[in-house]
């Protein structure tokens, strides 16, 4: 099945206690579409600057990611993030944000990016999310990223929105705070009254959790020791895991899911061993299965 | 096997969200011992002042907790210990700490609890945890928790004792300082070659890691909703791990060790649903192994 992702396209300048990098190509649907192609034909729709090159649409067609519904906006800069990396590098400080093109986005599908069976709504305003799943008539698994500016500043549109996808993909935090509810079970539980059947709290070093209607399932991080450098891996996690809901027919029956959330994992442990998306840039996917096949085994007993 | 626990007796007094209550029964020692007497039977080594009467001795006494060598110190008072919980369950701030009789503790072990196959000891200065490990000939498996008290002020006799156990259990933050490796992998790797060939990473709301030197097993907290009060999670946590253990014959393989990690998990889960380890009084094995069950399914992909 096809894949749609609509999101932020970014240049990021990142500092780690391992070294620095001035020009990363990030943004979530970047890392997204890196992970979910691994798994499923992925359209990326979002905008880019005139310093978006060919070296960058290089880099997502190697993947085979379809690039036709990246926006070019003459005369604009692509989105820009700098930030800066602790000794502990689940600590970070954003220095800078530059929205550039990425303020006045206005997400324009064409028709084979609405035909996509399956859609990831990453995290821009609720409105546009929604105005994209209203086009998307034939989706039939759509999930969808948000983040705690939203919930401050837009939280009655985005809850219109949440009521209106599969699945809701979070940072535990953001599940806490979205639903005023301190403990994440309850959050999970309120956020499934909100609409969605498939609840999943993402939980950065610790690893994962997803609620349904039916139970829980909860997935350890894959334990990596080799962290270069972690922005996008909650992205490359959602790429993962739709890219393998898309390759499996979209159906998502619990299983599905489950095996998706260990396919997020493993894609976000490479994610966080490199640069940007870097490590996965030419990532084999048996590699990927053996590192899902090390999660099964470290998980069972 | 039996199992012995040398560690704090304690009255504590926790204000929370849902209520307060001013002289809970409460210690490392104690919450170990609760959990840890669902499984085999175990010997609880502390000191007790005045205050400690026939009530606190009948709970222990009732879950069939041996307390011959708790010891009383006339005229003392029981360590005294008092928190505040915020909304988030998990930020908790401290208020008192009142050593009493715990400061010059010095664990006397009676020959039957010298005899214990399995030997849990409890986070006390490391020099007191090395003497109780060297007289305990009998042991088979013996684990340690700590604090970073201990590894600021006493890090090499700290160093000393890890040397001489079977089993590290301590918080991820406190491995990773102990190590001074801000990576919970690497900080686990370094944390075996100091001796253990164990190590169990406490994770809080979010579980528990174990590492050995064959592989790595991960497993995330029991979701409940229904927190109260989670002082001696932890504890709870080691209790029902090594009571476990000792119960399958301390010979603890891996297999032995991660259901080990199960049962542990679920006496923490109780553990947090109640004031103190009130969840665990009268709490039937049958209770336990539900979640223990429950646990299994949800962990499995």
């Amino acid at each position: 099945m096809t894949l749609t992702v609509v999101g932020s396209i970014a240049f990021d300048a990142v500092e780690t206690p391992s070294g620095s990098r001035d020009r990363l190509l990030g943004g979530s649907a970047v890392h997204f579409s890196i992970a979910s192609s691994q798994f499923a034909t992925t359209r990326i729709v979002g905008p880019v600057g005139d310093d978006f090159g060919d070296d960058e649409y290089a880099i997502l067609r190697r993947r085979g990611v379809l690039t036709d519904d990246v926006e070019h906006i003459p005369g604009g800069k692509t989105f820009f993030w700098a930030g800066r990396y602790h000794r502990d590098i689940n600590q970070r400080d954003t220095l800078q944000t530059d929205l550039n093109v990425f303020e006045d986005f206005q997400p324009k599908l064409s028709p084979a990016s609405r035909d996509a069976e399956v859609l990831f709504l990453g995290n821009i305003q609720p409105d546009l999310q929604r105005e994209v799943r209203e086009q998307c008539t034939s989706a039939r698994f759509v999930a969808m990223d948000s983040m705690n500016l939203w919930i401050d500043i837009a939280h009655v549109s985005l809850l219109e929105t949440v009521a209106r996808v599969d699945c809701l993909v979070l940072n535990d935090s953001e599940l806490e705070q979205l639903t005023d509810e301190p403990n994440l079970v309850r959050a999970a539980r309120r956020a499934l009254e909100l609409g969605p059947r498939v609840i999943i709290a993402k939980q950065g070093e610790y690893g994962s959790a997803m609620f349904t209607r039916d139970g829980f399932f909860g997935l350890t991080a894959y334990p990596t020791g080799d962290i270069v450098e972690p922005t996008g891996a909650g992205d490359s996690f959602a790429g993962g895991f739709m890219g393998y809901v898309a390759e499996h027919g979209g159906d998502a029956d619990d299983a599905t899911l489950r095996r998706a959330m260990a396919y997020g994992t493993a894609c976000a442990s490479f994610n966080v061993e490199g640069f940007g998306s870097e490590r996965l840039y030419d990532l084999a996917r048996a590699e990927i299965d053996a590192r899902v096949a090390e999660l099964e085994a470290s998980s069972r007993f």
